[in-house]
């Protein structure tokens, strides 16, 4: 029998940077989680252990480095575009470059009374992860994914779900008011690889983030379903930048409590939070006309 | 500006089953964590929160156990089939259904002298998650892929890297001697989705399992790119039932540690086990041959 | 040979509690992490399996369930002395309790022209967990201590170490300048059963909260020691209510990269954000005349 | 007022190390992970930074990477003591070490066929890492506690729970048939800082751990806490060099899933298995006339 090499790629993962930039005593802080995958003429490598076409990851890594020094990193859709266009510019094995970032945002520690020109220190926010994902090919193809993860939402009341299928093996009772809950983790494909007209990744990034909060706040919701639509929809039809929007969204079951044992009501008050198992609803919503996504979601 | 669904599913994600069969006073245990999601016609809930084409995530976990009392567990590819089959035959929105499962493998306790017709005693085993992935659509398209996960492993000699690439970031020292060690995710696709023939989808599993330990145990290894293709290689030339295996190979890097500050050589024989960044090759073997994979790795 | 039993406790962790109250269309989001550990006359369930002493820990769950509808939840440490006094209160074998409970932080989401009477809509603040851990005993001892966890800090100038001890195993540079970065787990131990005087937990919380975030920033550091001592002593001299403070800094090491070998320098502006391993810095600072702890720390 | 210092310690966290030792083309490997503590004259650096008394963190890294190469590693206790020993007797300034180790265990991959010359090959193993804690001290004194975690193990029957006391919040039904599970954590302190007599650790780290897992298969259980004591007490009583063992045993709840609304009775074969909250029993088990623990559980 003949075997065939397939689909196949290779990087460093999980580079961790954080880059100061020093503007006198005020300090600028990025904290990036940076991985990037190659991919092109590396038959060699899989049949024969012949190398000569693997860069190294640790190249890679060390690439990660000496770019944050020589070109700063401002917003990370930049810092990835310009990790991927190097590898595949500059190894003529290497075809295709995928570099995904994460992003953790800090806020400054402001204590009062201290001087505006010293700000060197800072506190993790918590509020979400800002992601990307970007390809480049040798053909000069290039696809941007922003994006946002570990945002936890919830609405405590403005939710319902019945009137759904029902089989034999169906339980669940109707609900006209429940609790909302869900960790979203979204990414949003950008029209073109160019940043964004009038405006720059970070306000962006910064405009989806609020539509999607938003969209989540102010929709009545009949299923979590149609929370995920608002959203994406939210998204697309204020921010003409972006084609599509990718919504995973679990759905954090919380389960009103049963009191009536110890002689007590539970008007929507009394929750118990479940870990496992629970719903996950993914979905995608596009412009109409959406360019197509070619390896964007690779 | 018209915005339309994409792709969309929904489901219950990791339902964790128990299923112990009492066969007289010895048990016999199946521990697995299933996951379910399903789509079709789903346009309306997204667009309105009409639900009636949803049967309910609830629902899908309740079929889940009522499966296991009514049918038992013996093999999760075969549970998931019928897990999967059930959801789209019997919902006539539903037009695909993909079950997940992660099995995790038990050792029974004998202490000595203890009578063998009363075992119901077992301990964890950690070497390794058995998973499975099964697609089912309603025009009686079905793939199974088969899998492992978490399967650690390491040669402490045989595996070189040298004659890479270079470029003006790479300071990587060639290896004639290192460790080679990585969590394994194997996943591998079935030819067809009847049973393995003339055997069972534990005993396919069992043998796939050898072939990927001992092919990584027996190649001396120029790249981890050739370890991956020697180890999938391996399993398609033994297996006939299988036509691809995809594997995703963090490599855990250990490196040697600098003992000469302190007057000591250190030949191969402490190491600094690193957690970030790693490695990562990821790649597919495919049978020469081999059917379309349809949408069996969504 | 003769066995005894020594000390033990049982209960039921990490009950999960979100509790709602609704102010008309205003509600109000606590979201709690509980856990109860009693002790008392154990004997005979250890030695016998009798377990007429033994309060199921499934009864401690519901407690938290009953408690949070018929009392409210509104302060942590309140809430956790209610449910310890009326362990022991209620219970004559239980001598003992010992309540620890973790609050997760929400914001509210407000869009711009929502009505200022509906407001439902959380996002989860990431920055830090609350704790506290109350122990009550049927001699009517009781302590409370109050904390904090993963609050994450960062100074990226303003730190030193150098001076240090050396051995034979000492390679370490001595640093004028480098990142000094923890993950603050800080409890601090009142001084009275009773609420802060003229004050309440909530507030003797995030004053506390902010001392140690401000002496994090405005202390120049030649130690995470004396960073660790500069912590506990503004709290202990801003708030009179505390009179000890336990801390422990994971110092989450930054080693600034060498970019020599791709012809650049590094003024302390690119930095590897390392896992493992890490220093731990552990220690407490008291006021002098603190009253003893008993079991506060248990 | 005036502020004080009060107990503190430091060290290096989770030094990670992978010791080989060649023996001919037969490997042997140990995988540690290696945490120390120092403590002692440390007023000084709390207080004014001076750090001439303490010896860095990175230093306490380096030893464990030498020693490895110097003394070799086998037993991971003696490797412990080794290390205490070193940094008590070695610097004046540190009056006590606290060393604690993980060891995580291998097993060879033996393909059939392979050389018995050639062994270099091994799969993580993942029944339980062992562990051990060792404090010494610069007046001489040494303790010694060994132990295991994350050894999971489940008893399908044979486990009751009736009998227990009741108060208004107890809904709980009794049971006379149920699954116990739990993940064992289990620590021994050793009567004597010498290692075993007429064994080694090796030996009697084997034999506990088989006398864990013998007395929770072979008792009929009335309650988890019968369970621990009867663990703790078949340790104490096989292996005389013990005199004490603490136990932390999560009562992984399983619950029988209510299958009536299918049509479906449910014999005790169909679990769900529960992730939060759950029980948690914790207990120590001593000798009669065992030595006084001193710092040996800080």
């Amino acid at each position: 029998m003949t075997v065939v090499l397939g689909p196949n790629r290779y990087g460093k993962a999980e580079t961790r940077l954080v880059r100061v930039t020093r503007d006198g005593g005020v300090h600028h802080l990025k904290d990036l989680n940076v991985s990037t995958a190659l991919s092109g003429d590396m038959e060699d490598t899989h049949l024969t252990g012949d190398n000569s076409a693997v860069l190294p990851t640790d190249t890679q890594k060390n690439t990660v480095y000496a770019f944050a020094r020589r070109h700063g990193v401002d917003q990370i859709e930049e810092f990835a575009l310009l990790l991927a266009r190097h590898h595949v510019g500059s190894q003529p094995s290497i075809r295709h470059a995928r570099v995904e970032i994460e992003e953790y945002s800090w806020d400054r520690i402001t204590p009062a009374g201290d001087p505006g020109d010293r700000r060197h220190s800072f506190v993790r926010s918590g509020a979400g992860v800002r992601t990307c994902v970007v390809h480049h090919d040798a053909d000069g193809r290039t696809t941007v994914v922003s994006g946002l993860a570990d945002l936890t939402v919830m609405n405590t009341t403005g939710s319902e779900f019945h009137g759904f299928a029902r089989d034999e093996y169906t339980t669940l009772a109707p609900a006209t008011d429940r609790i909302l809950a869900t960790a979203v983790t979204a990414r949003w494909r950008h029209a073109s690889p160019d940043p964004p007209p009038g405006g720059s990744y970070a306000e962006s990034h910064a405009e989806v983030r609020r539509c999607l909060l938003e969209a989540f706040a102010q929709t009545h919701s009949l299923s979590l379903q149609q929370t995920l639509y608002a959203m994406g929809r939210r998204a697309l039809e204020t921010r003409p930048e972006i084609c599509e929007v990718r919504l995973a969204l679990p759905n954090r079951h919380h389960f009103p409590v049963d009191l009536e044992p110890f002689g007590l009501d539970n008007p929507g008050e009394v929750f118990y939070a479940a870990d496992r198992p629970y719903g996950l609803i993914e979905g995608a919503v596009l412009s109409e006309g959406a360019p197509g996504a070619g390896f964007a979601w690779d």
